[in-house]
């Protein structure tokens, strides 16, 4: 069983390679729900949605997120009543959170809820939410403390961020995923950001133990590549955050239970600094455009982490 | 001020009429919520949706429900995830349902949330719900106890009646729902259906009461014609409850509050016998099928009750 913890449009892309080269039952995703948000009393998980529309190839490709061929005509319609409609929810998207509130309503976990709707869809790897808690983060910035997507989507992350803060704290791990942990082959930290990707799941109870103490070595891909990130505002924020901006500096933050950190190429001159960090430094192409790029980055992935012992 | 109790379909066509003749301000809409139903979650109103579609303009001409140029992708991706889909929800339509249980939610009453929702689509007469409680009608039927939209849509009314219950009992009115009766200066029955459609208007605490007590004459309009009803199963709900399916049988349900009975010109023979119920009958050609029919309809009606003196 591999384990891979990852957010949503730049964990897919890495999540979208081991599904195609793992049996599918054999994969076990750990998902971020700190970008979870509450619209029109619906409950909303886009990285898990992003992940589940990806790995059953509905995802709308443009863009990354939402299915493909979606239309927005409700969304129009809400706009009409003179809602606030600055994040997007397409007619056929809509569906999975009727769906998923419907069924919290009724008293299922999202665990619950996430299986039904990723079995609907056919899928046989298992993706479980980090917590079945709705807990959101929170953005400090110099507009003042934003739901992170109210800082990521309706203001494009123009605001200065001073502080992160992960919904209540240290949320209850969901159903079955520390259990996960313990019983993986090998673990994998997707290219998300690590703020506010992969963050808000370390911050839930247990995992960061979880991983430290896993006998199963721990493999962490780094999402900056030449001191930028490829998508998404985890370079920004690093900076605004004070933080080294550096494949280097992604390493420092998960310096307490990653065994190897997969580098990019063009930042090989780090691998020094990242062994300092208490881990193996492994350089590989990591840019991931196309299908085959996924594929061959999840194999070197996997070969680096099954081979690699604690 | 005019008032009129209408259900859907049937009760919208004559208030097109009345909507057109009068300053739109000047009507005052009772609508039946006996028909709301709560899907995944949602509260959804179609007697409040179609009366408010129909006098916007934005009505499925076609169908006579739901909005003009609709799509239903989010309730195909909906039966993609196993859920039970017999109801249609229209993707523009679902805008108002999300809008108004979100209100609701929010501690809005149905009242606040009608208006607002009327108010965005540009309408001026005012339409009040009956209640602001969730109190749906249930049908006893040969095949159990159906909520009034599995017995009405899920089951194309096919089970046989055995009686009819009106949610909780007798609601509370809607605020202002009394005032706007004792202050009409008219009040019109829509030829809907008297036992589903304005049966649960008069099953609402102090309603039967309030038109028996206004100073204003009560004029109904029949929605069966030649022992028929032209849309729906009003007769055939009636027969199985053994009541007299004709004009004069749906006078009679109306017999403690009403002044005058417009029946339609091909049951004329009823006259004497409706006006044996203690109510003035009034032949009139009451086939409504262009929106002449409807203005002509609602002009008579509104001469014979301005002229009716209690």
């Amino acid at each position: 069983m591999i384990v891979a913890l990852a957010g949503g449009i730049g964990g897919s892309k890495l999540l979208a390679g081991l599904h195609r080269i793992l049996d599918p039952q054999d994969l076990v995703i750990i998902g971020n729900t700190g970008d979870d948000i509450e619209l029109f009393g619906l409950r909303v998980c886009p990285d898990l949605d992003t992940i589940a529309y990806t790995l059953s190839g509905r995802i709308n490709p443009d863009s990354g997120w939402g299915l493909r061929d979606d239309t927005f005509h409700c969304l129009e319609e809400l706009k009409g009543l003179g809602a606030s409609v600055w994040f997007q929810l397409g007619d056929r998207d809509l569906a999975t959170h009727l769906f998923r509130s419907h069924r919290l309503q009724q008293g299922a976990t999202l665990t619950q809820a996430t299986r039904e709707i990723c079995q609907a869809q056919g899928l046989e790897s298992r993706l479980l939410p980090m917590t079945d808690a709705y807990s959101p983060t929170w953005i400090e910035t110099d507009a003042g403390r934003l739901h992170f997507q109210e800082y990521f989507v309706r203001d494009r992350f123009r605001p200065q961020v001073k502080g992160i803060e992960f919904g209540n704290g240290s949320p209850a791990p969901s159903e079955g995923l520390l259990d996960s942990i313990r019983e993986a082959q090998a673990i994998i930290l997707c290219p998300s950001n690590p703020l506010i990707s992969i963050g808000p799941i370390l911050s839930v109870s247990g995992v960061r133990e979880a991983l430290a103490a896993s006998k199963a070595p721990v493999t962490a891909i780094s999402p900056i590549v030449g001191g930028t990130a490829l998508k998404g505002p985890a370079a920004k924020m690093m900076a605004e955050l004070g933080m080294d901006v550096s494949a280097s500096g992604v390493a420092w933050m998960y310096r307490d239970f990653v065994d190897m950190f997969i580098l990019d190429a063009c930042d090989r001159t780090q691998g020094e600094a990242i062994e300092r960090h208490g881990m193996r430094a492994i350089v590989e192409d990591t840019l991931m455009e196309t299908l085959d790029d996924k594929v061959r980055l999840a194999e070197k992935a996997l070969q680096h982490a099954l081979k690699g012992n604690r």
